[in-house]
């Protein structure tokens, strides 16, 4: 079975609390990896129509702070599935509210497992990718689960294939 | 000025409540993000005596699930200086109640970055190294700093030389 | 100035988590409020791009028990502006993890009144409908605020014409 | 059985923390309603002897903002019974620090269904209304039930006899 | 200025959710205490028209569970005031769904100063107490006091008349 | 058994986040109690491999503000175990973050009671203190706990000679 990333489109969006500050007045970095973590299960869980847990978080970067108050949304989809685990991108934004203009905050990339009612892991449908970004997505996923393995110890460089050809 | 890691060790014990679980009565994912951020931006501030802003996270592996009720450590330590910029290692460990067993379920690596009461990047003391395990995570914080900005497309795989190394 | 409805679409997707629920393990009718008010908040300040604060809770019917791990959707809209306030319906969804089949369970109007930094009432602008639900909603605002200012004392019966003819 | 609103009086009063406001420092007006869901339960619950569920948000009129470290006071009363639903008023006060002087800033009417452990509704005592306020809120309640029927479709207009009566 | 203990009263009636609880299914005791010193801190206020901050707890005995779901009352009185400071009892009830009896679970003693907008402290009304129950807890007030100052030492035993009466 | 109360010595460092600030910008007292009830339980659950509740507080003195955006540590370690139950304190530093200057801010005793999985009370180790300031607080803990018992009513005063001691 595939499935594409469109279909596990999930949107969260919430305001920024007073208590979820630090002494500068922006949003906790440690409050939105819990958020972006969330919002990436749920897409998970569409595309598996399993229980799903968070097996590793791969790259997040914050690129802008985000000050209280300000509306923030989450858009997390799948972007490729392996045997049993899934990777998915969530792209955070924030929104001017006097021009409504969108700012892209932050972007991660999160690894989910599909397990059954006992915690073992169960097999996924695969993705289709549709538009460009989710083929360039797609693509770069078996890098990432690569360098995932090197720097876990479970892969010897040499065998990271698909890594080895961006420095040759 | 020069600091060991040992003197920004920063260690946060805490239980597991019942509404930080998920379906399988587990410590969600997103919780254990942010503990590990504040336990992280904690031992960055340590080093820098800075106000400390979450740049980035560079990897986090969920090897076990944590249960509610569970007593959680997280022992953060800054683990390399760049100009502005400091990589943290933290690791997490639960503890058997009865044994007293303790098990490693998680690490993480987080970047701060140093900054003035106006949010401007400011200058950190270096770090030397003491024991093995903190040279050997010294070393490759360049290597994964390299990858980091060749993921974020700020610098071509050709000048990454710490990480082509990896792979010849 | 004229807006549809849609422009001012507002999606919040979230788990249910334990803390969250009651001694049946469903969740408590007061967090499920917060966080229709959250999502009605951000489609008012969409449509006026102003600060907006909660003016009334119109109406919120509770049709079913949401369980705790339920992935519940939000989806607010703007339905009429007035002179400074605003209508706003949430509708609230919860889906089946294995068939991913939605099921309405909840459905929620709100009204907010659009202020300046001083918390004074500013003009928003005007809804024009566009599907024949947004109509039937556009229409039935005028009877609810009639019924509203009644409820209120701020209204004779016999000068709430709209309301009226529903009886007659 | 018949018991009098005032057995079921129930008293929360709590302080505004910073977590819980909005941009212009009042309280939001989400975890204003959640608080008041909990006061309502609280009071349904001592009418009834029962587990008790939200079933409706009949009306909630927001007339003053509240400020962060307000004490807030909400007193809810049970106003009428009906076969296994209960309508709840609750009023919300705040006082000033430094006269004492009570100010009321809101209202609601909250409705409940008393439930056995399997979620089935069950009968529940009568209400005999003491003071005057009390009786035109009982009298009042029907007229209010009756409307909510014929908002969620469930029953015509022309069979709502006592709300009619407002009209002509 | 005097004024009586009944003038502080201060009732708080809430829910215990299912995050507050520990691995046996009752409120966690931390959480209790903050609530307890919630309600008290508000006592102070009403007593004293001022800022209050917490001073120390000077007694707290936990006779029994709570369990997830108990609907739990507090009732916090001042019970005696020296200069700038007052002493707040605070007990705690919950009640049996089916049977509505209370039984005490908890009885809290804590100790707070009254505060100016710069933090420092002023004078407070002196207290006269009504009934049995409130004059023997003022009576206790000055024995606590003094025992408080040998604990804290700031005091040495020989004077702490009062308090050597009840070993003579 | 005896053990040292070093190996129950329990570390939680943390951050003031501005959602637990009361109107002068410092913590809390209540939301401190709360975090020092879970240092402490760890700390008696490190000591007796149990699972322990809170049974009483026995004394807790905030001496100094705690400002929003502070670091927090707070080291808890057993100082005397009787039968079942335990004797604990914990001490609790902020440091102020361009001097790294820590100061102590409160300190606090609390008695856990170990029990079994059904809630029933359990033996125990014994404790043998170490440092003068373990030997210090162990000493003192028969004293307290003679003063808690008349505290209670449940022993006389002249029946607690260590305590009398203090007075002659």
């Amino acid at each position: 079975m595939v499935k594409t990333p469109k279909e596990s489109l999930t949107v969260l969006t919430d305001i920024v609390l007073p208590g979820e500050t630090n002494p500068l007045g922006n949003l906790f970095g440690g409050e939105l990896l819990a958020r972006m973590d969330r919002a990436c299960s749920i897409a998970a869980r569409r595309h598996s129509h399993r229980i799903v847990v968070t097996a590793s978080v791969n790259h997040v970067a914050f690129s802008k702070a985000v000050s209280v108050g300000s509306v923030v949304t989450l858009e997390a989809k799948v972007t490729r599935a392996f045997k049993s685990s899934m990777e998915v991108y969530v792209d955070v934004w924030i929104e001017d509210r006097e021009s409504q203009h969108r700012t892209k905050v932050n972007e991660g990339i999160y690894t989910f497992v599909a397990v059954d009612d006992m915690g073992h892991p169960v097999q996924v449908p695969q993705i289709k990718p549709e538009t460009e970004l989710e083929t360039s997505r797609f693509e770069g996923a078996l890098r990432r689960k690569q360098l995932s393995l090197i720097l876990a110890g479970k892969m010897k460089a040499d065998d990271a294939t698909e890594l080895k050809a961006l420095f040759n």
